[in-house]
C-alpha cells in the first residue's frame, strides 16, 4: 500500500486502506516524540506553510511541532497579518504562496471548501486543518489513532458522538472515517443542533445523552462553541449542561471499559464535568499526543514518503 | 565586483554594477528553490530579524523563506506585539535588537527614512522592506530580475508605470533602478496621484493610461491601496477602473510582446482586469518566485558573501 | 555544584550557589553570541515553547534567540491567538502543551503565581518570564550578571532601586537575588508606589531619589508603566519626572564609578533623562546582551546540562 493522493482534504475521500496507512505511519512516528533528541532529518529542506484564517493555538502548534520534529521549515501565516485585509482573494493568496515554492500548505478557514479550492489551483499538497462546519480530517485521524491504541481495533465498536452535530466538522469527519473502518456511530444532541437527514450519513440519531451513549465503547464529546453562535441554539449554558453534560452518573449507561474523548479546548462543567475530563476513562491528553504523530505521518506521506 | 555596502536602504544609492551583482547572485540562487532539498548551509548560525511595523504577509514570508533556505535563523517581530506600544523610540528598539547580536535586520515601517535611522545607529546590516511612500528596493530588484529574465536585458526598454505614483514606494524604487540600468520610464495616473516635479526623476509623464503604455515593453501596474487614504484621491473605485484599469483592449497600445507586472496584492477589476492578471502577458507570479531569490541574494551579500 | 531544580520560578527560591552556577554558565555562553557562526548543537532536538499571555517583544525575542543559538526548536504562542479566548483554563492549556512533549515552557502571564501552577501540573521545566507584579527572575539574573561583569563582585555593593517598587516584578526579583548574594539594597519612590512592610524584604526605604542613591555602586531605574495603571499613582508624568527622573545632577549623589541600569523599554525624560540613558555610566545595552546569555544558560541547565 502506497500513498497516492496529492492532498488531505477530508475523511470522506479516504478508503479504509488509506486510513490504515496513515495510522500505521503515525504509530511509527509516535516514538520520535519520546526520544531524548526528538528530531529526525526526514523532511530537511522541505517547507510547510501554516495558513490559518481562524485562530487555533492547538492545531497550529501541533502542525508546527510535527514539521520541526521532521526537520522541515515551518512558516506561520495568520489571517490578521494577511493580505486578505488588503482585499486579495483566497486564490491569489494561494498562488502567491505557490510561487514561493513551499512543499505543503496547511489551511484552516471559516469557509467550507476553501482547502478544496486551494488544492485545485496550486501544485503543492494541501492539508485541511478545519474548513467551516465541513471537515477536520486530522482531528478524526488522531481520534481514530487513539481508539485503535486503546481498543486494539475500530471495526465493530460503538461510538457515541454528543453535542452540536450540525455545526461540527469534528463530528462530520469522524462519522466518515469511523464508518469506513466499520464502526457503528450514534449521535445525540439538542434538536436544534441536529442536521436534517443526518441518518443518511449512516448513523443512528438520539435526542438525549443517555440513549446515545447506551452500550458505547467510546464517547466523543463535542465542544460547545461558547464564543460562536451556539449560544442561540439553546436557552443557556446551564440548560445545556443540565441535559447534555457528561458526568459520572451518565457514563454508567456506556460499557464498563468506555473511553471518553474530546477534541478540546474543553468547557469544564458545560459539555463535560471536571471529574470526567480528568478521570480514568478520559483519553483527552492521549489525543493531543497522538495529534503530533498523525500530523508527522501526513506531512511525511504527502511529501513523498512511503510507509 | 564585490559587494561593499553595509545596508540596502534604497535603489537611489545603487550603481548599475551593484544592481547587476545582486541580480546575478539572485540568478544563481534561483535554482535552490527548485531542488528536492531546498536548503543550503550558507548562512548557518546567522540570525535575520524581520522587524515589521506594517503588516505584510507576502514580503515577510518571502524574507523568512529566503532566510531559512540559506539555513539562517529567522526571528519575526511585528509592531502590534512590539515595545512601541510601551512608548519606546525606534532607535531604542533598534539598539536593543543590536545588543542581541543578530546579523541582519529587515525593517518595514510606515515612516519614510526609518531604515536609514536604524542603519546609522546599529552595527548590523539593515534591509529596507518598505518605508512609507519612500522606497521598497527589494521589490524593485525582483521586478528588474523578472524583466531581465523575460527580455534578456533592461537597457533601452520602455517601462510604463501606472497608478498612484505619488504614494508608491514601488514606483520610486523602480524609477531609480530602471534609470540606473538605462531603461526609459513613463509614468501615468490621475493628476491627484502624480507628484509635483516628478519629471526631475527622469521620467515622462502622462495623465491617461493609453499614452503611458504606448510602445511599452513592460507595464507595471500599481496597487490601489483601498485600505489607505487612496480612496479620497478619486471619486470611486468604479471611476478609477473606468479610466485606469488595465484590460485587454488597453494592452493593444503596448508592444506585441509586452509583459505585465504588479507588486501584489492585486485588486481584480480595479487596477487590473482578471483576464489580464491571469493572461499570457502576466508575469506576476514570476515576480513572487524571483522575490525569494533576490532576498536570498541580499541576505547572502550583506552577510559577507561575494558573488 | 550541579543544577537540580526542575523549574525556574523565582529568585526567592534560589541559593547563592545556584545563582552563581547560572551566572558562571551564562559567562561561558557569552562568547557564542560573538562568534562568526553563532550556534552550538547543545539542544538539538529539544523544543522550547514561549507561552506569552502578555505582549513582550524584547523578552520573547531574547528567549527565542537563546533557544535558536543552542539549536533548539522554538515555538511561539501568544495570548491573542490562544485557546484562552475559547474559555480554556490555564491548566488545560498547559496539559495540552505537555502532551505535545516540549522540553521547556517559558511563560509570561499577568497573574502572579501562574508559572507555579504550571510547574506543579506538568512534567516539563517551566521558566517564569514575568508573572504579574510578582517575579521576573531572568531579568534579575541578567542584572546580576551585568553587575558582576562590571564590578567583579556582587557582595557588599550598594544597589539603589528607584520607581514603582510595589508593582515591579523586576524590583522584587532583584531584591531576593541581591540579598542572597550579599549586596545591600535601598529602594526609593513615591509613597503611593511603595509596598507596605517592604522593609521585611531586607531593604532600606527612602522617599526621595537623592537619599536612595547616596553612595550607591549601582542604580536600577524602573520603568514607569505609562500604558498601565501607574498613571493614577502620581499627578502627571511631568510631576513624576520632576521628583524621580534620573538626570546628570542627581547621579552626583552616587559613587563616582556608579553604573546605571534599566530593564527597558525606557521612557526618555520620564524616569531617566536621555543624556543619562545614553551616557558613560549606562550599561543598559550590556543588560540586553547578557539577557541572551542568561537565557541560554537557563535553557541549558533546565534541559539537563551541567556546568
Amino acid at each position: 500500500m502506497r500513498w497516492t493522493k496529492k492532498d488531505l482534504l477530508g475523511m470522506k475521500d479516504l478508503s479504509a486502506d488509506e486510513i490504515r496507512l496513515i495510522l500505521d505511519t503515525a504509530d511509527s512516528f509516535m516514538e520520535v516524540s519520546t526520544r531524548e533528541i526528538k528530531k529526525v532529518p526526514t523532511l530537511r529542506g522541505k517547507t510547510v506553510v501554516n495558513l490559518f484564517f481562524e485562530a487555533s493555538t492547538r492545531t497550529r502548534t501541533s502542525f508546527e511541532i510535527a514539521a520541526k520534529r521532521l526537520s522541515a521549515d515551518a512558516v506561520n501565516i495568520s489571517a490578521s497579518a494577511s493580505s486578505v485585509v488588503k482585499g486579495e482573494t483566497l486564490i491569489d493568496t494561494a498562488r502567491n504562496l505557490e510561487a514561493m515554492n513551499p512543499d505543503i500548505i496547511v489551511i484552516r478557514h471559516s469557509a467550507a471548501g476553501s482547502p478544496h479550492i486551494l488544492a485545485r489551483c496550486v501544485k503543492q499538497s494541501i492539508i485541511n486543518a478545519g474548513d467551516g462546519a465541513h471537515e477536520h480530517p486530522t482531528q478524526a485521524l488522531l481520534d481514530m489513532m487513539t481508539i485503535r491504541q486503546k481498543k486494539g481495533k475500530i471495526a465493530g465498536l460503538k461510538i457515541a458522538i454528543i453535542g452540536d452535530i450540525a455545526h461540527s466538522r469534528v463530528a462530520r469527519s469522524n462519522i466518515h472515517g469511523l464508518n469506513a473502518m466499520g464502526a457503528k456511530v450514534a449521535v445525540g444532541g439538542p434538536a436544534t443542533m441536529m442536521p436534517r437527514e443526518i441518518e443518511r450519513l449512516g448513523v443512528t440519531v438520539h435526542h438525549n445523552i443517555e440513549d446515545t451513549i447506551r452500550g458505547a465503547d467510546i464517547i466523543m464529546m463535542l465542544r460547545v462553541q461558547i464564543e460562536r453562535k451556539a449560544i442561540c441554539l439553546f436557552p443557556s449554558l446551564r440548560e445545556y449542561a443540565k441535559f447534555f453534560c457528561l458526568d459520572r452518573d451518565r457514563i454508567r449507561n456506556a460499557k464498563e471499559d468506555v473511553i471518553i474523548m474530546h477534541p478540546g479546548p474543553i468547557n469544564r462543567g458545560v459539555e463535560i464535568s471536571p471529574e470526567v475530563a480528568d478521570g480514568p476513562y478520559s483519553v483527552i491528553l492521549d489525543q493531543v499526543a497522538n495529534g503530533v504523530a498523525v500530523r508527522m505521518a501526513l506531512l511525511y506521506l504527502l511529501a513523498g514518503g512511503s510507509s
